[in-house]
């Protein structure tokens, strides 16, 4: 089977998934200036940005991972099924951090927000070992380039679960975290690929 | 007529109705923690799943049937235009089961969520035997690949009407069986898939 | 420039604005068994498929349309942005019709829903007559399928605007020549396809 | 890295983004007839017009440039996700619009809409800039169409800013100027298309 329809499948549920966020964000406007509830309602843009930037950090790796992938069987065509269960799932804990983050129950939020990336990370890594385990990777790939994906895959969830774990101790540090991690990625990779580039 | 477009139109319609189900998973906090709710709202995510997959599985097949049809005429484009009305139906009758299924009205829900799927099995054996009897199938296509998919698709339709009809006795071994038979397939059509390789 | 990409965005908008239809369908249960409350929500399902199916068939006419031209210009793609906005627009009408087609607004429900069929009916020949007149068609194109699209296209706008009147008349029939337009544009370019096929 | 993707990616966001602007339309009936309400509805419509036709111009420029881009790297993608971002982000503003123009919100609701529009400049330009500094731009690329794309880039972060500003001045030509330079845009590009097409 060609990945051709796969890929098109997939960066159509990345796109929906991440646009779809926004029909979450809201303000209340009650006896105040419109201003004022809009400077309010910080933590539903600030949980956009955030699962809207993991989400294209997502589809950068997934692109990354297809790119090597030479041919699909059934089973890896539905870990990728798997993935994207998980991935459209996101907005769900998405709106859950955006209203009770600021009230008694942010560490439930931040767990649940928090378990939805544990469970995508071990989907993503599932569908990446069973593409190495199974030869689907193109023979043409670079050994390396899929060496350092296998690399960069294994720290994945053990970093999203103690996160997620630092819930108990504090709901707002394991949100921050999250947020980091993504823009700490983000900043990182292309500092790298521009080095790489360079050099 | 090329089948392009009707593959980046199929494909993003089934992308659409998978990532839409979220939208409608949601939780109720009334004078509880929001982790009570969470745990107590677990039909929604379990209609969630059961749906995306079956939507995935859908996805995998329409996929495997398209790779086979080598031209497209009027009659066979609007026939996947039905099945794709019913494929972005099902997020109608999923709300309906998540809300539904723990109370008096489960047998409705269920009726609703296996007619939908009766008539979407209706229509993918429609718009496949369309593509057979009217000669649309690729000429180099391997006789056996298409004797096999008619074979398959057969029993889809009573074995689904069978698992609606089991709503009138009890509607949560129907609503089972509708999961059931998505996960059989998954798993049973990537064995075979990994069997038939290695041979 | 290329039409790739305008072809994507295009069946996107199509596919999305089709999919979303489902949104808007939804039963209402006031103390009443849910079967009973979803016989009595016909009329979503009815609006739901008659736009679902339309959208399917405008996107099949674009498609067949798109086939024929060669190359784009700015004020082509402008005229396709406007034509994706009315389409997009569907999901609105579609809602007040389902709504209110059983009450004493029904004849307003018509109007804006046979409006917006109206204003599309115009981009579509506006976008197809634009490309004829500044020779963005193919140069390999059959002239008489150039010329059958012409020749179809151009009671598309009276026709819709007579439905559409008919609503001050009688709303039903006006909704119910919504409908079966559709149909009878479905059947009828399949037969003549089938028959075209065989000649 | 091929551009292949990144287009669908893009095309994907665009396109529902464009088309879940729809879903904010809505009507409040109370104790008018349904004609009534949809004449008062008017900013809704105006609200969705003017964010689908930015989007649209939007996506025709994004179009331009990539057109023009050879290869992408991580840092590119990245500023792509965040364009991505705030053009996803337009269906909220567009709401508040659309919802408080008519009030004494009007300034805040403008402010929101105009800021969104001038971050989304700011991304667009540095997406550009970007390409072109860290030598992106095909080889093959035409230096006067790359030179006009920069020229072309500059202005639209100030001119935006300045409409944005006139809202504490006036919310409602605040308003019409961004509905001005979106259709000024189109028509001007279509004719300047067409000019150069004669030449």
């Amino acid at each position: 089977m060609r990945t051709g329809r796969l890929e098109a499948f997939s960066d159509g549920v990345f796109a929906i998934a991440a646009t779809l966020l926004i029909i979450d964000v809201g303000v209340d406007v009650h006896e105040q200036r419109l201003g004022d509830a809009l400077a309010h309602a910080w933590p539903e843009y600030a949980a956009y940005a955030v699962s809207f930037l993991t989400i294209g950090v997502m589809w950068v790796n997934h692109h990354a991972t297809i790119d090597l992938v030479g041919r699909v069987d059934r089973g890896f065509l539905f870990l990728n099924v798997g993935l994207l269960l998980c991935v459209a799932f996101v907005p769900f804990p998405t709106r859950l951090l955006a209203e009770f983050v600021r009230t008694h129950d942010a560490r439930d939020a931040a767990l649940a927000y928090g378990g939805t990336l544990v469970v995508t990370a071990i989907f993503f890594q599932a569908h990446w070992f069973y593409a190495v385990g199974r030869g689907l990777i193109r023979e043409d790939a670079d050994p390396r380039a899929v060496a350092g994906i296998s690399r960069a895959f294994r720290p994945g969830v053990p970093i999203y679960a103690a996160a997620t774990a630092l819930a108990f101790v504090t709901p707002w540090l394991s949100v921050a975290l999250f947020a980091g991690l993504t823009l700490f990625y983000m900043v990182e990779s292309s500092l790298l690929g521009a080095r790489a580039g360079r050099s």
